[in-house]
């Protein structure tokens, strides 16, 4: 539970499709690896969702759904944030974890190459959770490595799972968003401060939004760049039936958005920058009665404290369900939906 | 057990109480933050000696009190010492540890707040263990932390589980310092050499022992310092009536101690440096017979290695002691004292 | 399973001996530290390396045999690769972990003595192992730790887990290796390229090989130094029936060689250097048809990636076995090989 802000009910979430959950569509992640949101629809977006929702509801120490299995955390690039929140997930659910906090100290330094790295960790563990610097370190491991590999960050690529905890809280906060038939007046407007092109959870969770556009009936990125939006994602906004919006004035934009994506860190060439850092939002912002501001945190000034205890403040109840859509993930990855009794 | 040195029966500590615990004490303990001594009483402080004293004469595996319980360690100021001793604690007791063992290093490089940390940690684990550089650390992270806080040293501040762990080995020694009416002849003089008012240990060992007006009898502190006693304690002493006197002649009152704590480890402004280093303990030091010597450790050269095999040689003692001092406390602090049977 | 090069069977291992594991050999080893190869010989090297192949061709996960049990993995020279192959055999044997990633780093910072380590570890597990830079460390901490300990590299010193993969992988690949009556044809000729004086990986597989003179018919040590043996070895060596040669000619010898071991990297003195660089093998390398390659990884630029793809890559095979070796030692260390059924 988050100690400030809104707080949000799982259970609504469930309502949407009378409690049951689509396990076909988390079926089918079973064994795969998790590198990019492109290769999620919407159908198992809100599968994850609900599994996360049933998890949040529920103490699942009894069912012990990964009982055996062994994660690895290979974080090459540190993050304790992101490093405990998959290693409460598993931890949560009875799994074990191999924990390498910070690879660039911790023993890469006799040199040793990703794809080797990979064929190491085959017989160490049964699912690798690897954040890294470089955009390419993916397709690298995964030259030797054979088991499972869960994208956490890798350069300026992208970071699916963030782009799943960022929509299990929209729709945990209106869960019409869910719906084939959304009403026209739930449908909401999201603006994106950010530059999606080299800032990897704003462009994850562009492009996941995306498939949403039944719910979402415009989106806006708030910019300093020229072009924020990047090569990986010319072709989906093109493609996409959501009309989009480029802009550099917060002012003019900000009272019509129902929710505001704030974040600032962007990743540039080879080391992390704050970007479009002139947008700060604070209680003098002009924000719309009701909307939401969204982060996925950690932040910087561009996101006040002293929104922290109003009701826009959906960030504080994003984080606090990063646990059980990584829960959720781990679980239909590592095909332990038997385990869970009674979805 | 310890290798060297003098070895303590936790079960003559049981015997002081016919066996029995003081399970109202420890029940006052759930869900509470262990932050400064001053929180205990004699009463309590008795009461978490004796269920380690129960912990460390028996398997606890099979009772697995803190199943499904995961502990935060989060060391903000590396300490593999005391890192280890709690986390070995936790896993001794079946409960799970979300580890950050150096937290200046691995992840708050994006400058995160304590607060935001806190807020993070809500959902990750039901505990946290946190060590900080910074004396207001612990107000910081509690302003968004819903879940239990054990101070496990903050800057200049507090370290109020070593004090226990210190008093654990004292009682087990000379288990008549629990009683009201310790006889005469078993009370004990005290000398502290160390500087409470910048030594966390010493002045959170310091702050314990005036609760024991009952069995210590008068108390010594030997430092270069003018004033080394410090603004937290010039209250608690005046108000104590145990007779506390300040000297720098170390040689002049070694032959009356019964009990010499030492530590030369001092926390000014923002670094560890060695204060009081002229005081020298070895085997030619004027000990008196049957006194003792304390060290929370790491030591330096205050303490001579040629003392381990000594009688005088407590510290190892109270060093075997500091784990189950720790199950203890996170029993009593996770209100699973009903999963240990028979007590 | 490796993902490319030579597929091992541990089941071929097993048959040897009818599927009869050698219990007394491994009975012995409880409460044993495993400090220098010299300690076994090779009815304790075939012992383990079958019951290691009975660990891989089984799920463990049920007989549970290090429950209740943690290990210490104290790394004062961080090595991510050993040190997450030790804690993945502990936590799929169901023990627990406490972890030291880079304790050069994280807590001895004050200067506390190996001694004062040893003793502190004494209560917080019931296996250590360690790596340490220094040749004299194991002896450092014996001096008051009181549990096995497990040396895990030392130094110029010895690294005898290692040697015991590299044995199970060769005795895999060819299980008449282990045979008192191995025959003339099947006996292999090693050659070793580097320097064991100051390679403890390859210092230790030499000293193994040095006991199965009944399979080693010869034995080539390629090395660009002097004396490439060192101390530790000579007298072994002179006294071992084996024929024992050493050239700087990789050419020459190359095509005679049934197994080649490689490996570049040398502790010298305080740190870590590339050796031997010259000899380097790919794909145009000279190999005689049906050699293997062996190496304990991490690489260099002494084996190229060219040759993974080949079936003289004896060397991914080699590191898949490294957990199923440790979970062997580990069960045989901590006298839990009753708790692993139908041996």
């Amino acid at each position: 539970m988050n100690s400030k802000g809104m707080q949000l009910c799982p259970g609504d979430l469930l309502q949407t499709s009378d409690g049951k959950i689509d396990r076909e569509a988390l079926k089918a992640l079973a064994g795969q690896s998790i590198l990019n949101p492109r290769q999620f629809d919407r159908r198992t977006v809100i599968a994850i969702a609900q599994l996360a929702a049933v998890l949040e509801m529920r103490n699942v120490e009894i069912d012990k759904p990964l009982d055996g299995k062994i994660a690895i955390t290979a974080f090459f690039e540190a993050s304790t944030r992101t490093r405990l929140s998959f290693e409460s997930a598993v931890q949560r659910l009875d799994g074990k974890v191999l924990s390498v906090p910070d690879g660039q100290v911790t023993g890469v330094a006799k040199g040793e190459s990703l794809a080797d790295i990979g064929e190491m960790f085959n017989t160490y563990g049964d699912v690798v959770i690897m954040r890294h610097p470089e955009t390419n370190s993916m397709d690298e491991i995964r030259r030797n490595l054979q088991r499972p590999l869960i994208n956490a960050g890798n350069g300026s690529g992208h970071h699916p799972t963030q782009a799943l905890i960022d929509w299990y809280s929209l729709l945990k906060w209106r869960p019409e968003l869910c719906k084939d038939d959304c009403p026209e007046d739930r449908r909401v407007h999201l603006g994106i401060i950010g530059t999606p092109g080299s800032m990897r959870a704003v462009k994850s969770f562009l492009r996941l939004s995306l498939m949403f556009a039944n719910s979402v009936k415009r989106i806006t990125l708030i910019s300093e760049m020229a072009d924020p939006v990047g090569l990986d994602l010319t072709e989906p906004i093109e493609e996409s039936p959501i009309p989009i919006d480029i802009t550099n004035d917060v002012q003019e934009v900000l009272p019509h958005l129902d929710v505001v994506y704030v974040n600032s860190i962007a990743f540039l060439g080879d080391s992390y920058r704050n970007l479009d850092g002139r947008y700060k939002l604070d209680r003098s912002s002009n924000l719309k009665p009701g909307s939401v501001i969204m982060h996925p945190l950690a932040r910087n000034d561009e996101l006040s404290e002293d929104l922290d205890e109003t009701e826009h403040n959906l960030y504080f109840a994003q984080a606090a369900g990063a646990v059980f859509v990584r829960q959720a993930l781990l679980t239909a990855v590592l095909d332990r939906l038997d385990r869970i009794s009674g979805i």
